[in-house]
């Protein structure tokens, strides 16, 4: 008999991956526009800006060789504290005001990797993490591998609602469960799938809350800004770190993936000083640093101010995009007037759609069948809630406006609600 | 009362980072010459080859904006196919007599993150893993944070002894544990710590010998070849793929970190078909992909011809670095004649040196703290066992000659050799 192979429980516990299925889909069928994707703006990737920070760089070889080094598992110095800064100029505030500084920031492979770290470093095989939903199907997997549970939270157009929050612990508590709650995560800003952003009241709130029901063990808040620097229209919303100025009960994960690129693949945490440690420690164990040279790169991005004259740019980029997609939803579902909703979102890059009672948006769905039949691919809104829950999410499509050119986003709309509206007749 | 932070069990559990230890001490002690750090030679960075393919990655934009764009999880397919013609070229064989395809590659955040992932796709803990002594401590770690036990195999000049794996496996059998060994590790060129490799015998002899125990499950053997390209004399020893012609026994864990730039921090793995897509599935948890910027500039470079250029380079002076700390070492125990040990390396970063019996090694040693107050640092060889083994290191040091310039590894050397002759004296 042929030796098996034994894997491990994590490997037998997971399921088929949703973006693996998509991504099968979207290159099974070359024709099919993807609006699926979450990938970003291809045309205006900063080529040039790069390839001048590279020049800066290594244009001088005792610098040159520093960044071809090793750097350290936390992350180029530098790049930190111009990220101290960077946050606190967002922030309208000086670093000191809610105790920034370079030690309690890592640079990551992603934000993913942060995220990632965050759950290996706090919890345990069925351990709580509270998130809104629907939410990102991608850390919701990756909660899932390390064994914990996702506890759905209601949420709304001004995001996560603190009181569902604080009803939910409540119940947790008598259900004696309160100690296993770790984490409440939360896409603050555009989340992912909804365009949602959590209103500044409910963010004074949330921290309020998670600090009140921080009774034996601390209930951190993971808030994920990943699209945050992506506004195209309103003001910008304080981080949750505004309402911390402890420093104890925030965690904020920012990536250069959405507002700059995600080639260079790298993120940032900034966490409470006591998780730094084992935070770095477990880091050391996966891969004792990511890479240094990108690290110098993105410094000096953010020193010359060629960041923020990309983000600029890409503003308008993507809210002309997000306007014309919106636009083409509009003129294409009008004969389905009232029985269509989406959001209109103010960043990020996805509007949310609920489609009539009829028409059901699963995987399996029909009407996802015959969207791929007609070349148009979109996120089925079931992949945006827990497993357990994905029922909630059958009539529900996550769009992406990200990466495909306005002429495709057109076009890949258009088919979408020719389908849309001949299903729902 | 204040919460606690509730960390998971994998925190709770990790000690103290014998590098962590290390690097404080270098840190803090600023004319220390450390002999300890794994860092490589800063000179002889690649970084006006980096500069003229980054050039080439971004010249065009079209191109430019695919590099800065997200990847695959398994890492660029170019890059993939120039690895399967690389490895297929150091073997002297076809791609084909080795069964060695694109799809069997995934890139990764330097080895160090697909070693981890490995461990993570076949480990549960109380798993076993069989390992030469003394070995590369950070995988050690990286081992027992994923709750799996070293099982220390004994090695001499020739390597890993494949008698004492068979031995070890039929005790365990007998023991009633063989179904929970997993997995061999190896660094079969140029070992961390000792500098030795194994030989063409014993590697056609342990994939014997982990096929004939592969009997419920598959014990993998997973050959870490981190410095394989920097061998300074003698020829290239095949890999273990060359015993495995069907593919399904070795995994092969290569890095641009050493022969290239730890800048870069890219690494990459050949893997059994069967284990690819569990692989790549984690590595979606972690990040969904590594730099794809990076992999775009380490594909230039191997097709260039850049790289093989390089590592011509980099022979010369790594020898050269080598010879330099075997002489010195020769010329400052010459009164200690006989009464210390060290190997002689063909390649690699490392020299592997036994003390006389009455001077211990450890961190905790006189020896080591003088060596300190002398202004040199050395890795204590007991940090290169298991922790339940690390007794059995404490009359051993690690040197390394990697990044120190020759004039600091002399005096590095010399002050080692001046501390050791007056506590042997």
């Amino acid at each position: 008999m042929e030796p098996m192979t034994a894997y491990s429980q994590r490997v037998l516990d997971c399921g088929k991956s949703p973006i693996a299925y998509l991504m099968e889909q979207g290159v099974e069928n070359a024709d099919v526009i993807s609006l699926a994707a979450g990938l970003v703006d291809q045309e205006s990737l900063p080529v040039e800006m790069v390839r001048a920070a590279v020049e800066r760089v290594l244009s001088n070889h005792a610098e040159g060789c520093a960044a071809l080094q090793y750097g350290t598992t936390e992350g180029d110095r530098r790049l930190r504290e111009l990220l101290v800064d960077h946050l606190a100029r967002l922030d309208g505030c000086a670093p000191a005001e809610i105790g920034l500084h370079p030690e309690r920031i890592i640079v990551g492979t992603g934000s993913q990797q942060l995220l990632y770290l965050v759950g290996e470093i706090l919890l345990n095989p069925g351990d709580l993490v509270l998130m809104g939903v629907p939410g990102y199907f991608v850390y919701m997997g990756a909660l899932e591998s390390l064994g914990a549970k996702v506890v759905p939270i209601e949420t709304d157009i001004d995001g996560l609602i603190p009181e569902a929050v604080d009803e939910q612990l409540a119940t947790l508590e008598r259900q004696g469960e309160l100690a296993r709650v770790k984490l409440i995560y939360d896409v603050s800003y555009f989340n992912n799938p909804t365009g949602w952003s959590l209103s500044a009241a409910r963010r004074r709130e949330l921290v309020a809350v998670a600090r009140r029901w921080s009774k034996r063990q601390r209930i951190y808040i993971l808030e994920d800004a990943a699209y945050r620097e992506l506004r195209y229209s309103g003001s910008d919303l304080p981080s949750m770190l505004r309402f911390d100025p402890s420093g104890e009960q925030v965690l904020y994960a920012g990536t250069f993936s959405k507002p700059l690129s995600p080639g260079l693949k790298t993120g940032y945490l900034v966490a409470p000083a006591e998780l730094i440690s084992p935070l770095v420690y477990q880091k050391g164990h996966h891969d004792f640093g990511s890479s240094n040279f990108t690290h110098r790169i993105l410094a000096e991005l953010l020193a010359s101010g060629d960041y923020m004259r990309h983000l600029d740019r890409l503003r308008q980029i993507y809210g002309a995009k997000l306007a014309l997609m919106l636009r083409t939803l509009t003129d294409g579902l009008a004969e389905l007037d009232g029985e269509v909703a989406w959001t209109q979102p103010e960043g990020g890059l996805y509007v949310w759609l609920k489609t009539p009672a009829r028409v059901s948006a699963a995987h399996d769905s029909t009407f996802f069948r015959r969207c791929l039949e007609s070349g148009v691919l979109f996120v089925p809104g079931e992949y945006c809630y827990p497993r357990s829950h994905a029922a909630a999410g059958r009539q529900f499509v996550r769009l992406s406006f990200g990466v495909q050119p306005p002429e495709r986003i057109r076009e890949g709309v258009e088919r979408f609600c020719r389908v849309l509206a001949e299903l729902a007749r």
